[in-house]
């Protein structure tokens, strides 16, 4: 072998053109912020004890006043700049030059007169005294919308323009959040808990059940990739796999274009690990996410899947207000003991406090509406808790064996109140009352959305576990006993109900576990199937093809660990952390309603010979 | 408001329930790796220093030796169990139990007699005396292939089951060492350096020329997404919203079923700032690579992309060894300065050192196969370098004006080398004698290759930036003078060639770089097109219809900052870093030939319905 070093063949790049040149910057003190630009600061850094200093800066022109005063934004904030009088060359370069242009000033900083110091902006003492200016790209004079205190904008408008979106406060802190709070979740897990971050591919297999899944054509007839939903199958494979500790920020698809305020692809963080159990996942989490919200560890309650139901009517409750369903139905049996009772009807009350006032009959039609629309066969009725005791007739006619001293003791309610009572089939009930807990309480939450959170204030912050799923649901306006998955067909039933699978499936239990932060599910797993014979037997009886698992069902053959896992929603989360009252807020480019991307006109027709290459038609 | 906490429906899990236990090891001293488990110690993780240490471990049964050795492997290593003479009872469970099954087994951690201690593993100087065996999860007698010292299995089966493969030590190595990679990445880039990392949406629209990219179809007729080859455009529109410090580990796409080693989805390390120059974007990759490689700082040296084809016949070229072309041009045109000369028309040698031995008549026939295979046109033969000068005449047939006193000087051979020459079209001579260069030293390659990194050493390890490319190369198989985009139809021209545009455009050099190591082009970017006029002007010189791009051109008309960046190829440098044969090495689930997942069998055919949705034939 000869092997010599060879001679470079070294081009020293010509130095007089700007757009090559070495960063002439060093001598300046640049921060982190600035390496590898031709700027020193940016427009938020400068401070009095700046003053004196030379500096460059870059930015986007966002004001100009009598010809002398300039203001420059950048992606951190803004500056003030000062045209001497006597450099008519500076205001010249500067006349007519639209706003949003985009310029590079040097300069020397300065303190501002106190008069015009300006305390509620970070550069308000100092001003920079231009030496020189420079228009790196003159903007058009028509320009959508300009970038002012407040984004009054539509929002059609805003995605086409995205990146004029991008320039305001708003959505630079939610971009510059999201990245630091992943970032803090990669510290946490690979840091602190020692997890590998694997890269699952998104282009796979069509899962069988759950959400529809955009297909991808190749160029071979009736072959197809499938666009994953999750990793959830490529996640166990790696438990499998014995790489135990895995997790991934993770892009999914689902095409839902129908539903509002759904994307066709998101962001989850996805989470597994091996030789682990329910509590040691939800251990974890509530690790993690102290930590990425910088306070003390604590443990968030647990709610079961059955107390969630029964008192706020829905799997996701709101719990920064309280306000729960009363279940009436033992005054109606209690003096009628030997009537049979048909278990799945119901009477339902809840109480909303104080609301006498606003609940008009109007409000009761709304809900009355709302019953026939999407609860078919509840019936409902308001009544107000007066001085007199007219209501009490009211009730005695809907319940006519009604324990008053009972319901005084459990009803709770008050001078002033709402009852609101429904009846008919157990589970529309229920839901029905939680949508109109919801509903009533719509102007409080959006004032609470409105205020910054607080973490330590349960009716800012309310964050709970909701456990003790049901295994499965019956598949809706299914009569003849079939049944679907509440989470996927990877969960594992509770070991306490598994002999109840083939008798009574609808009251076995799984080991599903879900994330609620003020009303929102924010993430949801399950300790899974690792038993080859279980996962079939399940997928026998919710009529899954096992064929169309047969890697996994095979997988699990060869020495498949106990295993669990998590994922969540990350733009959610975002959402709620950063305040926003949409996800697309937190989203660099998200798609508008029915999955449009109004910035590049996607989706959109193709040429014909790509149609042919693909076999589409 | 009338806000209280309200009471939690708090439900304490079954204790009795494995699965469902509380993490009940927190009396270990649990290390990161086991938090969150129910094992209190890895494989590979118990020393001399924890003798009588109660331990828990999880893993597979990797082998078991008369009933009373018995090997635990996890992802981390392998420790070796004693089931002591007198429990019979453990030995009962562990009867007929297959390898590959997963235990957890409890025990006391004990030094190994001195006759039995093995150096060569991390656990080699314990055992654990067994008091407790479970069987997690008994595995099947027949299993693809075993987990041993070296992966013999073909690798169609090993993608196939890739959960077994993932059990190999060298797997094990790769997943981990990718992702603690990125973890350095993202701590320079973030924590030293400001960039925020933004989600870029991956269904976008086509982009017009570059690679196939695979096609997305909607419900909707004749609206189809398009998956992105790359976020070029949205990190470009990122810089236009101030968004000035980009970068994402990214997902990407291309259809290039066709050729091999290519997977349809890969992963680059996509980077973006503004008011940046082509030397900060070298010197911030070189300080990314120097940190996340835990080497001193340093620049990589630049060869121009005339130099590199000139000498290596390729734009990627292999440093690691010596050998370079030699222009036998001027040799043919001294003696005869009045005949006009072909400029197209080149004569070049390379010397392969030491080759003469080597070098049979059954190389040469190789390499003029070659020629004319794929390089039409081109003649090529090989001399002999040998004492007697016979040599000499042959190379004077070739070219009669040859100056022996120059050749001497440049030819640069000496006795036992090999002179391998050509003549032709210069284009076709230098990618011919480029290919002849990586070919003849296959084999040292290969067992460099083979050989641990060693970052100092440039035999070992050789990175370089090729700079100046031309910005645009004649489009293949066309006469007709039409040009395609060497890098993409955003790099800005060089400064110094832009008045060239319209008359000479194949002179003009664009502000492209590339980063090449070990032969393998690991990255490349540019410097942008940030002038909306400029910008139309290039897509009308490329003859691509300004209108597929409408949105970019409008966005450079609205405040457009000068910006730059580069991709880095993660896979590629993975492998190199990792020192695999191939990408797919350092890949959880890569697609085998053609795009295939032998795994789950995608892409296949769907159902008709699902064809129906989405109008495919």
């Amino acid at each position: 072998m000869n092997l010599i070093q060879p001679e470079w063949g070294w081009k020293k790049p010509a130095s007089h053109v700007d757009t090559l040149r070495s960063n002439h910057l060093s001598k300046y003190d640049v921060s982190n912020t600035n390496a590898h630009t031709f700027r020193t600061h940016t427009c938020n850094e400068l401070r009095v004890s700046d003053v004196d200093k030379d500096v460059v800066l870059c930015g986007w022109l966002q004001y100009q006043r009598i010809n002398t005063f300039v203001v420059l934004r950048d992606g951190y904030g803004q500056v003030q700049i000062v045209l001497p009088q006597d450099r008519n060359d500076l205001k010249d370069i500067l006349n007519d030059v639209p706003l949003e242009s985009v310029l590079q000033i040097k300069g020397t900083v300065a303190k501002r007169p106190e008069d015009q110091i300006k305390k509620n902006i970070p550069t308000g003492e100092i001003e920079v005294i231009a030496s020189d200016v420079t228009v790196l790209n003159k903007a058009d004079v028509n320009i959508p919308f300009l970038i002012r205190n407040y984004n009054k904008a539509k929002e059609d408008l805003r995605l086409k323009h995205r990146y004029l979106d991008f320039r305001f406060p708003e959505m630079q802190h939610n971009l510059r959040f999201r990245s630091q709070f992943l970032m803090k979740v990669r510290d946490f897990l690979i840091n602190q808990r020692d997890f590998v971050e694997v890269e699952t591919p998104t282009l796979f297999k069509q899962t069988p059940g759950g959400a529809r899944e955009f297909i991808v054509p190749t160029h071979e007839k009736n072959e197809y990739y499938s666009l994953v939903q999750s990793p959830q199958q490529l996640k166990q494979l790696l438990m499998v796999g014995s790489v135990d500790r895995y997790f991934q920020v993770a892009r999914c698809y689902r095409d839902e274009s129908t539903r509002p305020d759904r994307q066709p692809e998101f962001t989850q963080l996805d989470i597994e690990l091996s030789f682990t159990t329910r509590d040691s996942i939800v251990s974890l989490i509530e690790h993690l996410l102290c930590h990425c919200l910088n306070i003390p560890l604590r443990e968030f309650p647990r709610v079961s899947y059955q107390d969630a139901m029964n008192l706020y009517g829905t799997d996701k409750p709101d719990l920064r207000y309280e306000c729960k369903i009363t279940n009436l139905n033992h005054f109606r049996s209690s003096q009628s003991d030997t009537t049979p009772v048909d278990t799945d009807f119901t009477f339902s009350s809840l109480t909303l406090s104080k609301a006498a006032d606003q609940f008009s009959n109007k409000t009761l039609a709304e809900y009355q509406d709302l019953a026939k629309k999407s609860y078919s066969g509840t019936k409902i009725t308001a009544i107000k808790i007066q001085e007199d005791s007219s209501w009490r007739s009211k009730l005695t006619k809907i319940l006519p064996d009604l324990n008053w001293e009972e319901f005084n003791k459990e009803g709770n309610v008050k001078q002033d109140d709402v009852l609101v009572v429904a009846w008919g089939k157990r589970a529309h009930v229920l839901s029905l009352l939680g949508a109109i807990r919801v509903q009533h309480h719509r102007s409080i939450t959006s004032l609470l959305n409105s205020q910054p959170l607080d973490f330590n204030n349960p009716h800012s912050f309310n964050i709970c576990w909701i456990v003790d799923f049901p295994l499965f649901l019956p598949l809706e306006d299914q009569t003849n006993g079939a049944i679907e998955s509440a989470h996927h067909p990877f969960t594992l039933p509770h070991p306490e109900d598994e002999h109840l699978l083939l008798t009574k499936p609808l009251e076995v239990r799984g080991l599903h576990y879900d994330l609620v932060l003020n009303g929102n599910e924010i993430g949801g797993g399950s300790i899974r199937i690792h038993n080859s014979e279980l996962q079939e037997q399940i997928l026998r009886l919710l009529n899954i093809e096992t064929s169309s698992l047969q890697h996994m069902i095979q997988a699990f053959k060869y020495g498949c660990p106990p295993h669990g896992g998590i994922a969540l929603g990350i733009d959610r989360l975002m959402s709620i952390l950063c305040r926003t009252p949409t996800i697309r807020d937190v989203i660099a480019f998200p798609k508008g309603f029915g999955g449009k991307d109004h910035l590049s006109g996607a989706p959109c027709d193709i040429a014909k010979e790509d149609k042919d290459y693909y076999h589409l038609r």
